[in-house]
C-alpha cells in the first residue's frame, strides 16, 4: 500500500463533525472558514525525519530551512499567503536545535512568517514536523480538485533540477506566483514528489485523466529526472484557456476519463517518491 | 539549559510578523485573532516520541489517544473547544498506523475533533505530532500570565494519581471544566509536567510569586508524586474570590514578587518532567 492508498484509507475513516472545514485531508493544506471571518485559513503539516527525508550529513541549517520551504510550498499551491508557523523539533542536542532555528528564521523573515508556538525534546535522531497556518480571500483557494477536462497542465518553471543536482539546492516556496494564479488557474498542487505521481494526484482528486505532451526540462535535468525526480517545488496548474505569458511551461491537457497519465500516446506509471516505503 | 529556559530563548529570537497574533511561543495555546471573526483561535502542538514520551511496549492505541488528549488539555486550559487536528505520525508499519489512529478516532470523536490533515512516513520508532486547532469567544481565552497578587490558586482535582499508577491511565482532557472557567478565572495552565512546574511557569509569565498552602493529594498519592509528578491533566487556575463550589481543590495564594514557589515556609525548587532533559 502506498502513502496515497494509506491517506486516501485514513481519510475515509475520519468523520467530520466541523461545518467550518471547506476542505479536508487530501489537498495540499486543510481550507477551514472561521465564523465572519474575511479569509479563509489555510492549515499544512510537513514533517522531515533524518535518514527519511534527509541525511545525517545535511547540515541543520538546511534541514530547517528545507522543511520551513516544504510547508511554505503547500501554502503557494493553496494561492496562500503565509501568516504563522509551529515547529516541533527532536534533536540530540540544544546546538542542532539553534542550527536548525538558525536555517528556519530567515526564510521566516523573507515571507513574513510569524513562529508562534511549537514543542521540543531531546532524541537521537532529527525530526522536524512544521505547521504553517496561512490565509486566502474567502472561496478563493486553489485546489487540486477542480480541473476540468479541456484545461491546459503547466507548470511554473524548467523540471529536474533538484534530482539532476541531487537534491542539494534550496526549494524557493512559489508565493508570489500561487497568489497571481488566484481566479486564474482551475486548479493547482505544487510538484514535491515529481510531475507525474503529482499531476497524477490531481487526476484523481478532479476525476480526469491527463495527456503529458511536453516535458519542461531544466538544461541539467534528463526527462527521467523531470518527472519522476520531486523536490522541484514549483506549481503544477491548469488553465481554462492558455496565455502567451512569461514564466509559465506548458506541459500537456486534462481529458475526461479515468485517472491516468499518458506519454507519447503509452501509458505512464504514477510513479514518484513515496515517504512511506521510499520507493521510486 | 532546561526545556523552560530553552523556549524562552527562542520565543526572544522570534520575530512577530503580524498583528493578528494575540499570544505566541509560551503559553499551552498560540491565540490568533483573523480580519472579522467571531472567535480566537486557539493552535497547540503536541509531540510524542517512543522512549521519550511513552515506552515501546506501550499499545498504539493507547499512544494516540494520549497523543491527542495530551493536545486537547492545552485547549482545555484556555476555555477553548476544540474543533481540527492535524496528525504528522511516523511508524515501522501500516498496522501500527492504523492502531494509533484507532486509538485517536473515539477521542475525536468525543470530542468532536475533525481529524483534517497530516503527514505520514516510516521510520524504526513510533512517532506523533498532533496539532490542536480551536476555538474561543473573541478574547475570553484563558491564560497563563494573567495571574494578580491576591488570587485563589486552585486546582480542577486531586492531584498525584497518574505518577501514583505509574502513567497507566488515560488523561481525560477538562474541556467542560475550561470552558466554566472563562470570564471566571484570571489566569489558568494545565498540569502536564506537575504542579510545581506548572505552577511556577503561571508565576513567571504573570511575573508573581505563589504560596502553596495546601496540596490536594490524590487517594493513592504521596505528596512528592503531587507535587512533581506531573501527567495528571488537571486544571491549574487563578481566582480573585474563593467560591464554595464542589469540583474545586485550593492551592494557595498569589502574591507580589519574583516569580517563586514556597510551601510550608521553604522555598520550593520548580522541579518537574523536562522533555529536553528528561529530569524530574
Amino acid at each position: 500500500m502506498s502513502e496515497l492508498d494509506l491517506i486516501e484509507r485514513l481519510r475515509r475513516r475520519v468523520p467530520v463533525y466541523s461545518s467550518q472545514l471547506v476542505a479536508g485531508i487530501g489537498d495540499d493544506c486543510a481550507i477551514v472558514r472561521p465564523r465572519g471571518a474575511k479569509d479563509d485559513i489555510l492549515v499544512t503539516t510537513d514533517m522531515m525525519l533524518e535518514g527519511v527525508h534527509f541525511r545525517a550529513s545535511d547540515s541543520p541549517e538546511y534541514v530547517g530551512r528545507k522543511a520551513l520551504a516544504r510547508a511554505l510550498s503547500d501554502i503557494a499551491a493553496m494561492g496562500g499567503e503565509p501568516r504563522f508557523c509551529f515547529l516541533s523539533i527532536a534533536a540530540p542536542s540544544e546546538d542542532i536545535v539553534d542550527r536548525l532555528y538558525a536555517g528556519i528564521l530567515p526564510l521566516a523573515g523573507e515571507t513574513q512568517t510569524t513562529i508562534a508556538g511549537g514543542d521540543v525534546a531531546r532524541t537521537d535522531k532529527v525530526m522536524i514536523d512544521v505547521v504553517v497556518q496561512g490565509v486566502v480571500p474567502r472561496g478563493q483557494a486553489l485546489r487540486r480538485d477542480t480541473a476540468k477536462p479541456g484545461d491546459f497542465v503547466c507548470v511554473s518553471g524548467l523540471l529536474g533540477r533538484a534530482a539532476a543536482r541531487n537534491y542539494v539546492d534550496m526549494p524557493e516556496p512559489r508565493l508570489a506566483y500561487g497568489r497571481r494564479l488566484r481566479a486564474r488557474a482551475t486548479a493547482c498542487i505544487d510538484l514535491s514528489d515529481g510531475l507525474c505521481i503529482d499531476l497524477y494526484r490531481l487526476c484523481v482528486a478532479s476525476g480526469v485523466r491527463a495527456v503529458i505532451m511536453d516535458v519542461p526540462l531544466h538544461p541539467e535535468a534528463t526527462t527521467e529526472q523531470a518527472l519522476y525526480g520531486g523536490e522541484d517545488y514549483e506549481l503544477l496548474f491548469t488553465l481554462p484557456r492558455l496565455p502567451t505569458r512569461r514564466g509559465l511551461q506548458f506541459v500537456g491537457r486534462i481529458r475526461a476519463g479515468y485517472p491516468q497519465l499518458t506519454y507519447e500516446g503509452q501509458p505512464l506509471e504514477p510513479l514518484g517518491h513515496d515517504h512511506f516505503h521510499g520507493t521510486h
